[in-house]
């Protein structure tokens, strides 16, 4: 296995960190718009010749596959901001090699019913070229980061191991995250953070396939609720948002209802607020003097990269999904399954903060699964596509174990 | 009397349209960074010869001199942001004109103690040279807007002919107005809100005299209170924030205390300290992309301009001094002058939302009692610096009449 790494971020470059410990590919080539990014990524193994920096322009499918046949890759891993899906998975495909990323192609409100109706859907983009990439025997493997990703595992699990029947695949993302001598500092990329919590929400139900598939959309910041998180972080206040998972779940996981909670706070969700009041949430330019720039980018520009946060973060951050239904054994059953990063263990084991480790840790797995031929597959497929027990596995062998928790039921 | 007026925004553009309607003055150049802002200005005066657009450079005092000496200006006008104070009244000194202005030289925090200290002062740099004008026989009539402006004006009035002694000097400004369409859209300059808002509120106390002549600093949105606001306005959350006439007042009035409390809002108070958390205030410029630019320009490109807003507007603009102390028959007393555009008025008369109206009204009326002989003096000047009667009777001349109201004796 050859693997082109798109992005040397926070997330590729603990990508980097991870895949470093494992043997089952030959090369990774590390790509980057910027090729001093890359070299420190490849830098940090110490002189490990399976990495190799190079400059990519990620907005460009014929940059990648030109990389990609450069150095013979056979598999394409995204991880860039989701502005650049597209040209990356076209570039991987016209190169013959497979792919992967952590998030999909972007969505487009419903021009007349943005709050009520899906208009152009998260992922609709790479869905719609499917068929050929069965045609071609090729596997595009979408969002397998930790969400969406390791919650589409769970999904999987939670139906094949768990559940005779599902009325609720309920994500639910929360973390007690401090970051010393900032105000604010999100932990995450705070384009993508804008972009999922500011589209309308997307809430996936079974009896109303008639309209849209079953999928309709919601106000932001709809339906709040606290959720209690395990290992001590405890209750959080969780709202709607956009993801991945409800686009990806109900197409091969049997449910009654699919929602995404998202762990903001009130003090972000403050923040999102009124960012989108005053305009600075938007991507397309604006004349400001003599230039014109995206606001968006210019709130991203403001803020401190969180990939470099590490050393000042403290806490744990929680990936998981909520399961209610009836159990194997005929009895109802609320079950929470989840993964837990002590920022303080992943600073110490791989110099990474836990969200992007997180983050990363989850297509390193994936790609060992397709490297061995546990994993195979082709089309454009999601995580629940997949046998998840080895997947869970070979994450607990990473050194990264995940639980569940039984909740009342309700 | 031949002015150059440098600015045509919202507020230059006001003063065009109210100094049309006057016969005081023989030429007006309007001049703008965009000369197509300014040849609106002028073209909206319908064929009046006395207005005439050029370009200007507000960040060059020679520029600025160079127009001076063009058109043999007597008086300079400057109407643009607190940003170009400095090359506007120097290019104004340089080629021998008076000078006026709405706002002063911009402030610096203490370095050490920002929050309870002054560093350098709004006005401190034209203050440093008041010795050169007065020599020269030159007048730079400073802060002749509304607030600052005809508060200070209020200010010399009350001592004048209301009180015999006064125990506190505080400007008191709130609206109730609100613009159909917009989620959020200010009525004034977010540039200057913004550098008004969130720099260390300044206060004044005589007893205090002994250090930093009296002003000292505290946080930002300081000493919260709710003022009620006259004819109709109602009841509006006010906080400190650093303005000029805290640091005029106690040059030519006699007081024990200056505050300015601006009405400002939950809402609005959250914006700024949102901003300012995620470090969208700042000025310096920040790498984005290719370009470079600052942050708080952006705030400014992404929201409407004030000025178009007028004909979404609606409600009352109220600018005012409430005073206390004692009176002329020895009592205590407590009294809010005032001055009310209501925007539906200003519109109709003007064509100019009530906000920007009334901060260009009262520069028109200093300059006519500057041409008239009645306001006469050389040096760098606030407003108290000249006798407020005839003042307050031109400004009800001009169609806009002010108040006081008896308040409560605490």
């Amino acid at each position: 296995m050859r693997i082109l790494l798109v992005g040397a971020g926070g997330v590729g470059s603990a990508f980097v960190a991870i895949a470093a410990r494992r043997d089952f590919f030959e090369h990774v080539v590390v790509a980057d718009y910027d090729l001093a990014r890359a070299e420190r990524a490849v830098d940090a193994q110490g002189g490990d010749v399976r990495f190799r920096a190079a400059r990519v322009d990620a907005s460009s499918a014929d940059s990648v596959a030109a990389l990609v046949r450069e150095h013979g890759c056979t598999h394409v891993m995204n991880a860039v901001d989701p502005r650049f899906v597209m040209p990356i998975f076209e570039g991987a495909f016209a190169a013959g090699a497979d792919y992967l990323d952590m998030a999909m192609s972007l969505s487009r409100p419903h021009p007349e019913a943005p709050y009520s109706r899906v208009g152009v859907k998260l992922g609709d983009e790479q869905f719609a070229v499917a068929g050929e990439w069965e045609a071609a025997g090729r596997l595009a493997l979408c969002g397998i980061g930790v969400e969406p990703g390791l919650s589409d595992v769970f999904a999987r699990y939670a139906a094949d191991h768990l559940f005779a029947e599902i009325d609720e695949l309920g994500v639910r993302d929360g973390a007690n995250l401090s970051v010393d001598g900032y105000e604010f500092a999100p932990s995450f990329s705070i384009w993508t953070t804008i972009e999922e919590c500011l589209n309308p929400p997307v809430v996936w139900e079974a009896d109303r396939a008639d309209t849209d598939g079953g999928w309709f959309t919601t106000e932001p910041f709809s339906e709040p609720e606290v959720f209690d998180f395990p290992e001590g972080i405890g209750p959080v206040e969780c709202v709607n948002v956009e993801h991945e998972e409800v686009l990806l779940m109900p197409r091969w996981v049997e449910a009654k209802r699919v929602t995404f909670k998202y762990g903001l706070g009130d003090e972000f969700i403050d923040v999102l607020k009124t960012l989108h009041k005053l305009g600075l949430d938007r991507t397309d330019k604006v004349r400001v003097g003599g230039v014109e720039v995206s606001p968006r980018d210019v709130v991203a520009a403001c803020l401190p990269d969180p990939a470099g946060l590490g050393d000042r973060m403290r806490g744990k951050t929680c990936a998981g999904l909520w399961v209610s239904g009836t159990g194997k054994d005929g009895e109802p059953r609320s079950t929470y399954l989840y993964h837990v990063v002590d920022n303080e263990w992943s600073m110490r084991e791989y110099g990474h903060q836990c969200v992007v480790w997180q983050t990363a840790v989850n297509p390193v797995v994936a790609l060992e699964l397709l490297a061995n031929g546990t994993w195979t597959g082709s089309g454009v497929l999601g995580p629940e596509a997949f046998d998840a027990r080895p997947f869970l596995d070979l994450l607990t062998a990473y050194g990264s174990p995940w639980g569940t928790q039984e909740l009342p039921v309700s």
